[in-house]
């Protein structure tokens, strides 16, 4: 049982839009990721998420209005709910989703990682 | 569906040892709460308990070594694991926890918290 420094294990990877695995929670995954550019227009059918920003700036893109999120601000997305992060320059981010989530949700398509790495 | 700042729900209490519900996702609650002093030996016999450090530093005591937390870390206690945190000067918090823990665990005593508050 040992304690995780966030950025620390940013210094671990360059990628941008490839959770990593940091943390395991009952039948959650914590998860750190490196946003930079648009992602994918996608939704979860069945998982809420969790995005907290912990350096740098993140829009989740809704439907209906942006969120712009600052480090030490979360947003809970519900599950059924469409969304599609951006980053104009990179960001740093920890989720937090059930481990059934994909990352592209209901989209399947070159962003999509199918095996999440742990650091 | 409104982003949570986790500096701004700090300024809204002044109470330690009482987490207080700032989100909500899938079966957990995302919560904040003050720490000061030293808490109560307790454990969740089904729940692990993930504590996040926004401001201040906090050690998580278990019986074999202590752990200490800095801003942007976290700890992950598993479920069964007896811990007590404790924080020589004020410290800032943020728990993800099962909608069914109690703060205390298996031990009910004056710092149960049994009707979590919204804020």
């Amino acid at each position: 049982m040992e304690k995780v420094n966030l950025n620390q294990k940013f210094t671990l990877f360059t990628e941008c839009w490839s959770p990593k695995i940091v943390g395991d929670l009952n039948d959650s995954y914590v998860k750190v990721a490196k946003f930079k550019g648009e992602f994918t227009w996608h939704k979860h059918d069945s998982e809420d998420e969790f995005f907290y920003v912990v350096n740098g700036s993140v829009t989740i893109q809704l439907r209906d209005k942006d969120v712009v999120l600052n480090p030490g601000e979360f947003l809970i997305v519900p599950k059924g709910i469409e969304h599609c992060p951006k980053a104009d320059e990179e960001a740093h981010i920890m989720l937090l989703e059930p481990k059934s989530t994909l990352n592209t949700g209901d989209v399947v398509n070159e962003k999509t990682v199918a095996e999440l790495e742990w650091i």
